[in-house]
C-alpha cells in the first residue's frame, strides 16, 4: 500500500491505494476531488493532467511524451491515468484542468498552448549497414505520431533534405500527420491564421503558435458581396448556371489567400512558416469555401451538403497561395454553423455547470442556450432590420450613422459616428431609437407611431413636433433635411417600427423556445452572452427595453465580441480546443423552429414591445 | 450452460460452457480445435469466421457486417469472437480459414474474395424537417465505415449526385475510405489493375473485382530501360540533374496509365469503374512511380527514401489518367522490394508451417527462407548473366535464342526459340550449358575450359573438336559460322563460365546464409519456390547441376511464374491480403550480405561447380 496526497488550492486529502493503482483511479476515490479524464483513462484524451511535487515514478509513456511534450514532463506534470502508484506520492491538481474562462478581448491568448500545429527540431539518427531504415521511418520513429500519415510531396522532399541538413531537420506536425520537414532547427517559427468567414465580413487574425499571442489582425467586406447581401441570395446566385458556385469559390478562397499573404508581409514573416488556417464562418459560407453546393440550405428542410469538421491540405484548393493545413470547424445545422460552435468554444458555456444564453444577431439569428450537461441551438429569421436593412434611412456603421439616441427631459439627444451631420441609421441607433420612443410613451407597446399632429398624454410637444408623415406613414423625425448630411430628413418610420418588432420577436421567441426546450425558465439563466459586432455596439440596456432578450436579465448579460473569430483562433492554439468543436457540435442539439408550434405562438406574442407605463421608468 | 458442438471435417467435439462466453473463446478451449484470431478477438481482424449450422444468434455485430458481408451473413457465417454462446449452437470450421495455397497460374483466383474496393448500393432516407442530417451525414451512416474520410471533390459532387439520383446511389469504399459515388446501382461494375514494375518488363492485370478473375493481361519492357538496363543506371540517371528524377517517374506513370486505359478498352469497360491499382515492384522500380529520389539505394548503406504500403489518390500523380486509388505494396530495404513481398503472399509461406525457400533471380537474386514462425530475407548480386548479360553470345529470350541443351552420348544436342537458326543464348540456354558441359565431363567443377586440341579422359572426340579459341580465351562452339543464323560463331566461353560461376556463388552463398542465420540446414526446407520468368523457362535440373541451390532440394522445387504479380492481384481481391503485405514486410528480417562474413566464405567456396565425375552420372 501506498499513500497519495493530493492538494487543490488550500484542500489537501490523501488515500492509501495498494500499488499498482492508477494515479487517476486513486485520486477519483477522494471525495471532491475531481479529474477530468474523458477518454476514460486510456491515456488518449490528454486531460487527466497533474503536478507530482514528491514521489517516485514509471517513465513517461508515450502519450504524455504527446501530450505534455518536454517543457511539462520536466516540470513535473504527468497524466494522472498513465501513472501507477509504486510508493507514496504528493500530487497538485490545483488550477490545472480549469479552463472555464470566457474570452472578449483580441489582445492575448491566455489559456495553456498546445497548438494545433506541432514543431519538433531532430537529430536523425546517421544510417549505416547496422541501420537500414528507411529515410521515412528513421525520421517517424523520431516523432511520437502513432499512426502517421505523409503525403506524397513530403516522401518526395525527404531524401534530398535529410542528406543535405546533415540529418538536422525539424519536423512539423499535426495529430498524426507530418505536415512539413524543414532544415536545420527552426522550432521558433509557428504562426497559424484563424478566419471568421461572415456574410458581411471576413476578419482574419494572425497569431504566433509558440506565444499563443495575437500578432495582427485584418478584416474586409466580404468579397462575394456583389453577388448579393445574405446567404440565400447568394446560394440562389450558384443556382443561376454552370461556373456560377465555383466563381464564389475563387472570391472567397483568393480574398483568403490574399489577406494571409498580406498579414505575413505586414509582420515579416515568411508564408512558408504559417502551418495552419483554421476556419469558422456560416454554414453557407463554408460550403462556398470548400466549392460545395450549398442548395439544399435555402429551402426547406434546409439541408446542408457536410456539418462536420474539415481537415485537409491547402493544396486541394486550387486558388490559395499558402501550403498549409486547413482546419474547418464544424456546423450543428444548414442555419447553426461553425461560427456559433466557434461562439460556444470561446464563451467556454460547454463546460460551465452554469446555465449560459448565446445570442448572435445578424440577419439570422442564432441562440444557443445550455451547459455542461447540455446544450440546445436554433437560429432565427430575424430579417436584417438590426444591421440596417430594410429600413427607410437604414445604413451599416459608417460615418454619419445615427449610432446612439438618449431621451432628455423633452426631446431626444442623437449622435452619429464620427460626429458628422446625419445620413441615415445604424443597427445600434436603430435599437437605440426604438428604445427612446417607447420610454419617452410616444410609441406604445403595440408599437404605432401617433399620427402628425396627433396629442399624446403626457408628451411633450417638442416630440410631438417631431411626427410627421413620411411617404404616406407615420414616421419620426431624427433629423431634418436642413441640417443633415445629404440634403433629405432622416426618419423613422411606422414600417421601420414593424421591421424591428418582427426582428425581435423572432429573437425572443427563439430564447423562449430554447428555454421552454431545456425545460429551464429566465429566472435560471446564470450568463446572457451577446456576441458579434452587433453585440459589442449596441447598448444592452435598449436591447433589453425594446424586449429582444427577458429584462431580468440585463444584469446577467456581456458583450462577447466576435466570439467566431476567437474560438476559432483558440483551436489554433489548442488542439484539444479543435476536437472539442467537434464534440460540441455533435452533442449541441438543434431545435428547428420553422415547424415548432411553441416558437409560432411566442413569435405572434412577442410581437409587442414590453409596456414602459406600466413597467418601467 | 449451453453446449457448443464444433465440427471440423471428421472430427466433431463439444463442449460446455457458460451462457455469454463467445464463441471463439469457447471453440478455443475444445483440444485441437483452432481458429486464427490475431486481433485476439476484439472484431477487428475477421479471421475468426465460422459457419453456424444451428442455434439462435444475437444480430451481427458491426465488424461483422463490414467483415462479412451481407452474402457471407446470409449463408450462417459469423466472427465467432462477436457470437456470445446463449444457447445450443452447432459450427463448422472445416476448411474456412484454410488459405496457405500456392498460386502459380493466372487463369483464375480462387481465395475467398474480398476486394479491397467494396461498392454498396444504397437507398438513403429522404431528408425532412425530422431528418436534417447533411448530404454527406446520411450517406456516411448508411454505410458501415467506423472513421470516414471523404475528400474534397467527393464532398462536392454529393449535394447534386444524391438530388439528381433520387437518392439512389452506389457508394464505392475502401476501408474507411469513400472512394467514389455514383447514381444508382452500379455494384456490377468494379474493377481492379495489379501491376508488377519490373526493372525490364512492366506487367499489368485487369481483374473483375466481383469474381477474382482475370479478364485480361498486358506486359510491355520498361519505357524507362533506354536511361539504363538495371537499377543502378536508373538512379544514377536521376543524379544527373534537375529534372532527370521527374523524366523517370513520368515515363513510368504514363506507361501504367496507358496500360490501364488500353486494358480497360480492349475490354468495354469505362475507365471510372477502375477504382484500384495495386502495385508490386522492386523498392527503387516504386520510388521512381512515386518521385522519390532512389539516392540512397545506390551506394552502402543501401538507404531507401520509403519502404513501407502507400495508399493513395491517383489524383497526386499528375501524370496519371485513371481516377483511383492506388495501392503500393511495401518493401523490405533497398534491394528486396515490393515485389518479393508479393512474392512470399503468393506463396503463402508466412502462413505455412513448411519451411519455405522463395528465390527470384534477375540482375540481383531475392532470398527469402521461412514459415509463419519466421521469415529471412536477403538480395545478393548475381549480376545480369542469367539474363544473357554480360556473356559474349548472351541474348534475351528471342527468336534464334538457344534456349536448351541436352547431353546426347558424345555429342551435345542444342534447341532454339522458334527453331530458328542460332544467333545466341538466352538465360535457360546458358545454364543448359554449362550443365552439360559439366555432366559430360568437359568442364570440371573448377569451370576451366580445356584448350583448343588438349585431350581430356573419356571425353569423346566429337565434343572435343567443339573446343576452339575465341578471342583469346578458350571456348566451346555451340553453332559454327555456317550454320548460325547471324553468320557468326556462337560460343560460350571461358570468360562466361566465370560470370556464370560469380552468379551462382552469389545466390547459393545467399541461400546458405539464409539457412544459416535461421539455424536451418538444407535438409529441413521442404519447399524451394522458383519465381519470375526466369523460374519458368529454365531446367530447374540444370539449375541444380550447376549448383544454384542445393541438389537435395530438386524434388521440392516448384517454379511458381511471377509471383510479383500474382501477391499483387490477390491484394486487390482481398483486403487482408493488402493488409497482410504490411505485416509481411514489417516481420521479415532482413540480412545484410554485404557486411557478412559467413556470406563472403560462402561465396568463394561456392564459385566451383559440385564434381560430377564423383557425385553424379
Amino acid at each position: 500500500m501506498s499513500t497519495v496526497k493530493v492538494s487543490n488550492g488550500n484542500s489537501v486529502s490523501s488515500i492509501e491505494v495498494e500499488d499498482g493503482v492508477s494515479l487517476l483511479e486513486s485520486i477519483s476515490k477522494i471525495k471532491d476531488m475531481h479529474i477530468d479524464a474523458t477518454c476514460g483513462g486510456k491515456g488518449t484524451c490528454g486531460k487527466c493532467k497533474v503536478k507530482i511535487s514528491k514521489g517516485n515514478l514509471s517513465k513517461p509513456s508515450k502519450s504524455e511524451i504527446k501530450f505534455l511534450g518536454d517543457r511539462d514532463l520536466k516540470d513535473g506534470y504527468r497524466l494522472s491515468c498513465m501513472v501507477p502508484v509504486t510508493g507514496n506520492i504528493d500530487v497538485l491538481i490545483d488550477g490545472i484542468n480549469e479552463r472555464s474562462q470566457v474570452l472578449t478581448s483580441h489582445k492575448g491568448f491566455t489559456e495553456r498552448l498546445n497548438p494545433i500545429i506541432s514543431k519538433k527540431h531532430l537529430k536523425i539518427p546517421l544510417p549505416s549497414l547496422e541501420d537500414q531504415r528507411s529515410d521515412l521511418s528513421r525520421v517517424l520513429e523520431s516523432i511520437p505520431l502513432d499512426n502517421p500519415s505523409v503525403s506524397l510531396p513530403l516522401r518526395q522532399k525527404l531524401p534530398s533534405l535529410l542528406r543535405n541538413s546533415e540529418y538536422s531537420i525539424t519536423a512539423v506536425f499535426s495529430d498524426d500527420t507530418l505536415v512539413e520537414v524543414e532544415a536545420g532547427d527552426t522550432e521558433n517559427l509557428n504562426y497559424a491564421i484563424a478566419v471568421d468567414i461572415g456574410t458581411t465580413t471576413i476578419a482574419a487574425y494572425l497569431l504566433d503558435s509558440n506565444t499563443g499571442n495575437i500578432l495582427d489582425t485584418i478584416s474586409g467586406l466580404n468579397s462575394q458581396k456583389i453577388f448579393g447581401a445574405d446567404v440565400i441570395s447568394r446560394i440562389e446566385y450558384t443556382m443561376q448556371g454552370d461556373g456560377k458556385l465555383e466563381l464564389l469559390q475563387n472570391k472567397i478562397v483568393t480574398q483568403i489567400s490574399d489577406q494571409c499573404i498580406f498579414l505575413a508581409e505586414r509582420n515579416n514573416i515568411s508564408r512558408e512558416n504559417i502551418y495552419s488556417l483554421i476556419l469558422a464562418g456560416n454554414t453557407t459560407m463554408l460550403h462556398l469555401f470548400f466549392g460545395v453546393d450549398p442548395v439544399g440550405i435555402a429551402a426547406a428542410p434546409f439541408i446542408p451538403g457536410f456539418r462536420n469538421a474539415i481537415t485537409l491540405s491547402s493544396s486541394a484548393l486550387k486558388d490559395f497561395s499558402l501550403n498549409c493545413r486547413i482546419y474547418s470547424l464544424p456546423s450543428i445545422s444548414g442555419y447553426v454553423g461553425a461560427d456559433i460552435v466557434s461562439g460556444i468554444l470561446a464563451t467556454r458555456m460547454h463546460e460551465s455547470k452554469e446555465l449560459s444564453l448565446l445570442i448572435d444577431i445578424g440577419t439570422n439569428g442564432e441562440i444557443v442556450l445550455g451547459n455542461k450537461e447540455k446544450l440546445y441551438c436554433c437560429s432565427t429569421a430575424a430579417g436584417p432590420a438590426f444591421e440596417g436593412a430594410h429600413i427607410s434611412c437604414g445604413l451599416g456603421g459608417i460615418t454619419g450613422a445615427v449610432d446612439s439616441a438618449v431621451l432628455e427631459r423633452d426631446h431626444i439627444k442623437f449622435s452619429t459616428i464620427g460626429n458628422e451631420k446625419a445620413i441615415g441609421i445604424c443597427g445600434s441607433g436603430i435599437i437605440d431609437i426604438v428604445a427612446v420612443l417607447l420610454r419617452s410613451g410616444l410609441v406604445d407597446y403595440t408599437g404605432r407611431i401617433p399620427d402628425e399632429g396627433e396629442t399624446k398624454n403626457g408628451i411633450s410637444s417638442e416630440l410631438l413636433k417631431k411626427l410627421k408623415i413620411d411617404k404616406n406613414v407615420p414616421a419620426f423625425l431624427v433629423a431634418d433635411a436642413s441640417e443633415s448630411g445629404n440634403g433629405e430628413d432622416i426618419v423613422f418610420t411606422q414600417t421601420d417600427i414593424r421591421e424591428v418588432q418582427l426582428a425581435k420577436a423572432a429573437i425572443s421567441a427563439g430564447i423562449l423556445s430554447l428555454l421552454n426546450k431545456a425545460g429551464k425558465s429566465v429566472s435560471e439563466v446564470d450568463h446572457l452572452f451577446v456576441a458579434g459586432g452587433f453585440g459589442s455596439y449596441i447598448s444592452i440596456k435598449s436591447a433589453a427595453d425594446i424586449g429582444l432578450f427577458p429584462a431580468e436579465l440585463l444584469e446577467k448579460t456581456e458583450s462577447v465580441g466576435n466570439t467566431a473569430g476567437l474560438g476559432a483562433l483558440t483551436c489554433a492554439l489548442s488542439k484539444e480546443n479543435f476536437n472539442q468543436s467537434k464534440e460540441v457540435a455533435k452533442i449541441t442539439e438543434y431545435v428547428e423552429l420553422s415547424s415548432d408550434t411553441f416558437f409560432n405562438m411566442k413569435y405572434m406574442e412577442e410581437m409587442v414591445f414590453p409596456e414602459y407605463r406600466e413597467l418601467d421608468i
